[in-house]
C-alpha cells in the first residue's frame, strides 16, 4: 500500500477497481455444476462491510452503487438455480471491521445495539426475503455474543415465519461461544478438519489457495492445493461425518483464475466416477483404516434391510512391492499390486467376506472383475494393471464398492 | 457524464475527486471574518447523503472514509471559533435522492419512517452532540410532512433537552407546509427576498454564482453577481426585517474561487463602513423611500428615549442632472448632487426635521459636515464632491446616518 | 506531491487529468477579442515537453494521444481566424526538462545535436506548415548557444522559404546570449519592462496571477494583479515602445477562471475607450512627465505634418487639494481637480501651446470641452467634475488627446 | 472498451494501468531455469511502440516514464544473468500501429526513412549497446521492404562493430520477403511448426494460451495448452530441427499466473528426465515413425564415431491391447505393452540391432533393464509395468535411449 498508492488511501476507495466487468453468472453456475458441488455460497457481505446487493442500510457501499454496478447476488442466484440443480446459500458477516455503529456499540461495552438495530438485522431480512437462500452461512460473531446479535429471534424468525423456513440450514456462528454448539452444521473454525468421526454433521471449510480466501496475485503455485490434495480433503471430510465448502476467490474483473478451474474440473471428473460413495453417504464404523494408511471409509446409501455396500477410497497407488524381480521376466502375479482392506470386519468370528456374499468393483472400471481374497474379514484386494486404470483416467484416489449381503 | 466518464459510472464514484487537498479551515474562518459575515452555515449533509463528518450511519459515503479523509466539519468549527467572534451553524438536508431507506419508506406510502429511525435521527442527534452548532439550518424536508420526519418531537429535545438549547436557532423548513410558518427565522424558499416588510424574523439566501449552489467550471463572469449586487441584496434585506445567507462553493480541491473572495473581501470591505447600519438595525417605519428610488432604511441599534436613529442607503449614485451648463465654468453649486429623502416623516404636522433636532453624517466621512435642508419633513442631502467620496474608498452604496432628537 | 499522489507517481500521469473538457475555443477568442487584444500567442510545448498539438516526434505525449485527445491547436487557430481579426502565434520551447535526447546531448558537451536533429526541428517546421503562426515566440534557448539549437538555419528557413516568409514575426529567444539582441522584437526577460525608452521594439510578458505562468487552487485575491495593475503596465510599456503579452493560465478543464476573465474585460473596457492612445502609437519625446508622477505620454499615429497629437495618460486621479475648505460652501473652483502637464515642452522658446493652436479632449468625454491654461508649454488641464467622468464608466487611468496645429 | 472505459479512452492511457508493482525478476529467472528453458527473450517494444526501458527515443511512454516507473529489461538482464546460466535476448517490433513518423512514411510511400532515422534505429543501437542482447529478435517488418528499414546496414554493424558481434544471434524478420530466407535461424510465421525436417536451423514461436500473446482475463482453462501438449510441440520441433520459443504473457502487475507456472513447471521436470534427448541433439534420418504414430526421434549429442545415440520419444502411452483376457488371471505377457519403432532401420541388409550391438534404456528407468526384441532392424520395446513408470513420476511422453555401436 505504501508503494503503489497515494497515502491516506482507504479501503473504500478499492470500490471503483472491483468491476466485475467480465462478471458471468452462467458461466460460473455451469462450473460449479461442473465441479460436482451440490450447493453454492456466496459471500453476501464480508468483514469490509460492502454488500455485492444493493443494501437499503449500505448506500454507496454495496455492488450497485460503486464497481460493478450490478446485483451480483441476484445474478447468481438465478444463474444457478436456472442453469443448475445447485442449492444456493448466502454468507454473512455480522461483525464489520470500520462500522463506526459497531465500534460504538463495543465503546459502549455492548450495552447498545445499535449496529445490530440499525444495520445487521436489516439486511439479514432483506437477504431473506430477496433472495431466498437455502443456506444462511452466518460469520463474524465472535466478539460479542449471540444476545448481543439477537440471534435466537433472528433464527425463531427464520426456521418459523421467514419464506425459507421449510428449507433453510445454518451454521453455527451466532455468537461467542455457538461455535460446534449449534446449527444444522457445525462448522466450528476454518479449515476445521479433526480426522475423526464427529456426531453432529459438520462442514471442512477451506480454501484452494491455502493462505488467502481472497484472490491475490503475489502468489507462486506452490501456494495452491494440487488437485489430489482436494481429493484427500473431501474424502477425508466425508468420511467423518463432514461436509466441504471449498473457497475460490475470485478476480476483481468477476473471473475465476484458470488455476482454480483446472482444479474444479479435475474434482468433477474424479466426483463424476467417485461420488457415488461421497454424494448421500453416511459414515461407516471405520473412518479410516487401521492398519493401511491412506484409505478411508464411507457407508454408501444404497445399503438396505438386504446388503451393506461400503466405499474403500485408496488415496495412494500401492507402489511399494519390490520390483526388481518382476521385470523383463514378467512372470510374477507381483507384476499387480494389492491393497489391505481390515476396515470391513464387524467384529464377528465367523468370516463374513466370502464369494458368496461379497461383490466388490472398482469406481469407473466396473467392467471388469476385481481379483480379491479374504481371511478372517481382512480383505486382500488386487488393483487392475495400472495401464488399465490410467487408460480410464482414473487418478488421484480408487474407490472399490463393496456390497455385502446380510445373511 | 457521457462524454467524460465511463458507462455507468455513479455519483459515489466522484467522492474519490473530492479531495479538499487544499482545504485550509482557518483560511476560510479569516475570510468569513473579513466578508463581514456574523455566522457561518456549513451544509453537513446535502441531498446526495455525503456527511462532511464521519457519520455512523453513513458508512463509506462521509470525508473521512472517501474523499478528504478529513472531518471537515470539525477543523472549520475549531478555526471559526479560535480565530472569529462569528456564530457556527450546520445545514442538513432530511431527504437524501438516492437513499434506499427513504426510496422505500416512500413506495411505502410513509406509513413506515425507517428513513428517519435508522439514518436522519441519529445523525441530526450526532450532529448536534458532538459540533455544539449555533444554527441548525434544515432542508429537504418538502416531500414529507413533519409527523414522518418527527420534527416535533427533535425540536423539542433540541430546545429542552439537547446541549445547545440555551443558543440554538433554527430555520422554517421541518416537513411539507412548515416552511414560512415555523422556526425562529423563516426562510420560505431559496433566494427569497420579498422587498416589503415581513413581521417575522426571515433570511434571504442566496448564491453568488447565480444559477448554482456548487462551483461549477462551465462558468462565464456574467454568471456571477457583482459586489455592488451583494451590496444591494443585503441592503434591501435588511431593511424587510431580513438576514442574508450568501452561499458560496468551494473546489473540490477545498479552496474558494478568487473570483468569490473578490465579491466577500469587497462586501467585508463595505460592511466595516456601512455596518453600523446593518448589524443589530430594525425596521424602520419605511423600507424603502417611496419617491426617490434606490433608496432604503434601517432604525439603528443605537436608538433611545432621547433619539433616534434612521440609516438611509442610497444604491444609485445621483447623476442625472445636466451637466452641460456647469463645465468648465465651474461656478454653479450645482457640480454638488444631492438626494431627496421622503423617509424620514413620521406623519406629523410639524417640521420635525430641524437644524436644531437632527444631524446627519455619511458613514466613512465623519469628518465631513453634510450640507442640508428639509421641507415638511421631506430632507434634500447634498454629497460631498465625488472626488472626496471616491478617495475615502466609498462605494457601491452611500450611507447616511441621521440623528433625530426627540423633543 | 508526496500528500496526495502515490508514491513515484511522474509527472507523465498528469496528463490524463488534462481533460479540456470544457474547452471551447471560439469563447475563448471572443473573450480575447472582447479584452482588446490583437494578437493571440498560444504555448504549444512548454518545458515539459507536451504537445498542443498531434507532433510526430511526440508519441503519447500530446493533446491527442492524452489528455483531451483534440488538437488543441488547430481549435484555437481556427476559432481565432474566423471570430476575430487577432493575429495568431505559437510560443515553442527549444528545451525540454526531461527529455532523454537533450540530457543526453548536454553529457555530450552539445558536441552531438541529436535533441535537435530528432526533435526540435522535426516540429519547429511542423509546427510552421500546419498552422502557419503569425508570431513564433521561441523560448527555452538558454542553457545552449544558438548554433547548437541550428537557429540561424531555421531563421533562413523561415523568413526565406516558408510558407509564412511575408507575415512571421519572432522574439529573441534563440540560444545564449541572443536574448535582447536578436528579434523582430525583444523580449530580454520574463516581466521585462524598464521604465525607460527602448530603441528597439521590445515585449512586456507579464502574468496576470503576479507568481505564476500556469493555473493554481492555492491562491488568494492577492495573488493577482488588480485591473487597475493591468492598465498601469501596458501604459507604461507602450509609452516606452513596448508591446505587452498577458499571461493567462487556463484550468485543466480548458476553461479560463472567472477572476482574468474580469481583468481581462475591464481592460477590453478601457481599450475599447483609450485605446486610441495606445494602438498604433509610437513613442513620445516624453515617455513620462517629470514633474507630474504617474502620467505617462504616447504620440498618435493620426500625426501627420500639420498636427502632432500627444496621448497623456493618468494613472492617478489627482486628489490631493485641501478639500475642508470648499464643502459644504462649494464656491470655490477647487471643486475641480487639475494636473500639469510638462511633457509638451518641445523645448522651444516660443509659446507653443495656445488656443488657437492647441485641442484637448479626454477620452470617453468627447462631448466636454476641456478646461485649461498653459504658462510656458507647461500644461494644467482642469478635470471635469468627477460624477461626470464616473458616470461615463471612467476608470483606472484617464487619457487625454492633445493635437497642436503645426505653426 | 465501450462498456467499461471513458469515451475516447487511448491506448496510452493503459499504461498508468500497467503498474508492474509485484514484479521480481529474480523470481522469473528463477522459473525460466526451472522449466528447463535455456534463453529467455523479453520483449523490448512491441507494435504499441511502449519500451520496457528508457528509451531516448519515446519520451513519456516508455517504463519508467509511466507505470512501473523501472528499466525491466535491465532488471530482468541482471537476474537471469546472475542467478542463471540462460542466454537472455530482446525482441523488437520495427513498426508500431500508431506513431506518427511511420504512418508519415507510408502516407510518401516510404521514398522518406524518417520513422527509421529517428526512432527505429537510434532504439535499436540503444538496445545493443546498452544491454548487450544475446539475440535479437526483430519483429514487425512485414509492411516495408528491409531496404526502407535500412537492415543489412544494421546487421552488418551488428556482427562486424557491435560490442554483440562475437556472440549475437538473430532471427528473420528484417522486412518484407526476408521471413524464411535470412537469419540465424528462421522464424518464417507465429506458431509455424510444419512437421517434417528443415534444412536450415528454425524456431516455433508459440504460446501457452493458445490464441493470445498477451495475457488476458477472459479466458477458460480450455484456452490453454495442457502440459502434455507442450511437451508434444517441443518434441515434434526438436526433431524436425527447430527450437522453441514459448510465450507467456504476464499480468499488468508483474506477475505470471499459476496456470502459466504449472505448466513450465511441468516441463522443467519433463526435461530434467528427458533432456538428454532435447537439448544439443541434432536431426535423425527419421522424424517421426511412419508405422508407429506418436513417435518422433533425435539423434543425441552424445553420438560418435564408435556409436550412434538414437532417441525414440513416445508421446501416447500404447494402451490398446485386448485388456479382458489377462486380469484377473495375470498370467500372460500382455500385462506388459510394447511399441514397435521402425525408425532405426538404416536400409541395410543385414540386421544392425542385436543384442551386442545395442543398448536400450527408458530416460528416468536407467536402473531398470528394458526388454526389447528386434527383427529386420524393427524393434519390439516391451515398457516396464506401468506403475513402475508412474512411481517414477514419468508422465507425458516417454523417451527410450538407443544405443547402437558401429560394427
Amino acid at each position: 500500500m505504501e508503494r503503489n498508492y497515494k497515502p491516506d488511501f482507504t479501503y473504500q476507495q478499492f470500490a471503483d477497481q472491483f468491476t466485475a466487468e467480465l462478471f458471468n453468472a452462467t458461466q460460473w453456475a455451469l462450473l460449479f455444476r461442473d465441479s460436482g458441488a451440490r450447493y453454492v455460497v456466496l459471500t453476501s457481505k464480508h468483514h469490509d462491510g460492502y454488500t455485492l446487493w444493493p443494501s437499503k442500510q449500505s448506500f454507496g457501499w454495496n455492488a450497485v452503487d460503486v464497481g460493478p454496478k450490478r446485483d451480483i447476488i441476484k445474478e447468481l442466484a438465478a444463474a444457478v438455480r436456472s442453469v443448475t440443480d445447485l442449492r444456493f446459500g448466502l454468507y454473512y458477516s455480522l461483525f464489520e471491521w470500520f462500522n463506526r455503529l459497531w465500534i460504538d456499540d463495543k465503546l459502549h461495552l455492548l450495552l447498545q445495539q445499535h449496529f445490530v438495530d440499525y444495520k445487521v438485522r436489516p439486511e439479514q431480512m432483506e437477504l431473506v426475503q430477496q433472495y431466498l437462500p437455502d443456506i444462511i452461512w452466518s460469520d463474524g460473531d465472535w466478539e460479542a455474543p449471540a444476545k448481543y446479535w439477537k440471534s435466537e429471534e433472528f433464527i425463531a424468525w427464520l426456521y418459523n415465519d421467514s419464506p425459507v423456513r421449510e428449507t433453510v440450514v445454518t451454521n453455527d456462528r451466532w455468537g461467542f461461544g455457538t461455535a460446534c454448539l449449534h446449527g444444522d452444521f457445525y462448522n466450528c473454525a476454518d479449515r476445521f478438519n479433526p480426522g475423526v468421526l464427529q456426531a453432529h454433521k459438520w462442514e471442512n471449510a477451506f480454501t484452494l489457495d491455502r493462505t488467502s480466501w481472497g484472490q491475490r496475485f503475489d502468489v507462486s503455485l506452490s501456494d495452491f492445493m494440487s488437485s489430489k490434495d482436494v481429493i484427500r480433503e473431501i474424502v477425508s471430510t466425508v468420511s467423518c461425518n463432514g461436509n466441504v465448502l471449498i473457497n475460490v476467490g475470485p478476480t476483481k474483473y468477476g473471473t475465476i483464475l484458470p488455476i482454480f478451474e483446472e482444479r474444479l474440473r479435475d474434482m468433477g471428473r474424479w466426483l463424476k466416477v467417485n461420488g457415488a460413495g461421497i454424494y448421500g453417504s453416511t459414515p461407516w464404523i471405520y473412518q479410516n483404516d487401521t492398519q493401511t494408511p491412506h484409505v478411508w471409509y464411507t457407508r454408501g446409501k444404497e445399503s438396505d434391510d438386504v446388503s451393506t455396500v461400503i466405499y474403500a477410497f485408496v488415496l495412494e497407488y500401492p507402489y511399494d512391492t519390490n520390483e526388481l524381480d518382476i521385470y523383463p521376466l514378467g512372470k510374477d502375479i507381483n507384476v499387480f499390486r494389492n491393497v489391505l482392506l481390515t476396515g470391513l470386519d464387524l467384529g464377528m468370528d465367523s468370516d463374513v467376506l466370502t464369494k458368496a456374499t461379497t461383490q466388490i468393483t472398482m469406481l469407473g472400471m466396473e467392467d471388469t472383475k476385481i481379483a480379491w481374497t479374504a481371511n478372517h474379514n481382512k480383505l486382500h484386494i488386487l488393483f487392475p494393471p495400472k495401464h488399465h486404470i490410467d487408460k480410464r483416467g482414473l487418478d488421484y484416489a480408487w474407490t472399490f464398492k463393496i456390497t455385502i449381503a446380510e445373511v
